[in-house]
């Protein structure tokens, strides 16, 4: 099994993005299958046409797009990408798009088809906090989650997908008495766990309840 | 214009539900339009059939769904709703689904067809703060606004539709010194607020760049 | 019986400063008591100036401080002002002390002599989320608490005073959906029912355990 | 130098107590120093006791007391103890004060004689958020840092001692989305960090403005 893994590089004033931080201290080999871990630009349109690039030339079974959700406490893998663009702030193209679609053909939503909950699981097992979030936001995050399922849909059969929020690395919030964070350590040790789920369980996800919300 | 208005009853242990609580205090006339409130029970399946039994009944030429999500500062209108149930607690009839499609026929998800952007708009321009929400979650909240979205777009053509989420009622979280709220009636004015912009706008949003998330 | 209630002016880039603005709001007479409302300045040492001098001018018999406390989802009654000064932005005057005391020849702090648990039960009893706080920050309101019963304790035997720190207004958090706030209006409310128990406790308060914190 | 560190026993239905795990993984020298690390019961009166007889038995030149606030963020060093209890639930012996004093002839409030701002700095500067608190509560933390204070002013001249409050260890929030947590490794490297900062600095704190609060 071959796994493409993508990072982010910096935005929104940040020094270092800890997704790719992150990716950059996974193994080349997790439970037997070969980790390639890119970059790719936080910008509308670029970041899904880079993680195209690398599907073409790598050929992996399966693509597992990681991004900073500063705020969130635990990591957390996302359901659900939608159709939609809407930027607080410039990516750093200076793109700020406002209530457009991301594929005029495309469907509303798409479900991740990497095993959400085993991830969820496997990370917990192992002292990780972590969740299922059902909002990959409206930014660049969504951006590429949502362009890569569609794009596997149409093109790339077999392959599965899927996107993982992480929270802000600790050096990001030294002095911000109120902000989550994450050693990059934890953080990198967090993406072999959701690696290894993905190993074992391919697009069969466990059913386990995990909670979901009560609103 | 007629519009239905919805008001889930209490659950989780709540003596009250915020939701239908402030549509009770609605006027029954808001901008020329009628305005016909009602309360569903928290159950999945059975508050959405509520709602289609209402919608036979007064042919509303607009639905408005009003939920609580405890937790929330402001008043938040759902951009979408999503094919999906996931419980953390057990529903007032004693369901806890965990997994399952709501509709196996329909859309991963259905974006609201009540214009969002003006009714945060104009919540905002009257002191209420609100804001875009991209996830209704995974309980009786999203089972009602996916449910609905779904039956509108099949069988009440040209009927539009969408969901409010509500704070905690401040009577809910008088010594919870961590947990956001807001007073009753000033709900129910952030619903006058919305419907006003339903009545004027319809399903044609504006399109103002409103923020979205930075992830 | 007489009460003397002080609200700052804007600080920190807002508009508006819920303290004064809610100050404005109150009656002049509550439960028989005369209700004097004065804005002070967001200054280190003047603030606690403009109020001795209040104090020497219109000798109450209570001095009730405002302040802004932005990210509080509740009203709370301060229990406690030390004799620190650190400040993270600058006054109004552009002063930024760091690691200094407020009195040299001080005690470390003092507790609150108005009826702090006495004010957050009526709060509660109509319906106005509130708790006591155990820390009024390091900045001006500090300095105008601790400054204020320093010179009760010293030169105005018998005149009993405390600090009420209040969330941000509705207006100032429109569009951030993280932030808790209160209508103004509720605000005002707030103050009046603390004044209420003021005047029916004065210094002897209530001994309800009010839940205190659990670290 | 000798310093003695201590870390409480479970509460509140946990089943560790972040505080003693992070003690335990502590070395048993630091630059130079030997650590002493005891557990002491989260019960009023008695954990102030247990760290009595430690001080009379290893004879310390600091003590730091160790304890969790679970909902923080970073690693916090307390600026100050008050003479006050207040519980919100029993300690480990059944004990639930309310509005009382912690010592009849005590001052109203100890500042923290080791050097807060010199462990805060380095903690940063080894990459673990933190800051300082203004309070340590009113339950067995602040019994413990308020008494803890009083004896050292009372009878041990010399010896200097305050508290650090530790978030969540990571495995007790694994499934809570909300809750903020730290790895229990990383915590005892901040305890590492706090100890080398008062073997190099004592009782003599840099005045860095390490930002306090803007209420």
């Amino acid at each position: 099994m071959k796994i493409l893994v993508t990072g982010f590089d910096p935005f929104g004033g940040e020094k270092v993005n800890p997704a790719f931080e992150a990716v950059k201290l996974l193994p080349k080999e997790i439970k037997g299958a070969e980790v390639i871990g890119i970059e790719i630009p936080t910008v509308f349109t670029k970041g899904p046409e880079k993680v195209k690039e690398a599907i073409l030339k790598y050929k992996p079974d399966a693509v597992l797009n990681v991004g900073q959700a500063g705020g969130r406490c635990g990591i957390t893998v996302e359901k659900v990408g939608i159709n939609y663009k809407e930027a607080r702030i410039k990516d750093n193209d200076g793109n700020q798009p406002s209530a457009q679609l991301i594929k005029e053909d495309g469907e509303t939503a798409y479900f991740a088809s990497i095993p959400v909950k085993a991830m969820v699981e496997n990370m917990r097992k192992n002292n990780i906090p972590s969740s299922i979030s059902y909002t990959a936001g409206t930014y660049v995050c969504n951006d590429v989650m949502y362009s890569v399922l569609y794009m596997l849909d149409k093109e790339f059969d077999g392959v599965i997908g899927g996107f993982v929020h992480v929270p802000y690395a600790s050096e990001q919030v030294l002095d911000k008495a109120n902000l989550a964070s994450m050693p990059v350590e934890t953080i990198a040790k967090g993406l072999e766990y959701c690696i290894e789920a993905i190993v074992e369980f391919g697009s069969n996800d466990v059913d386990t309840n995990l909670g979901g919300t009560t609103h």
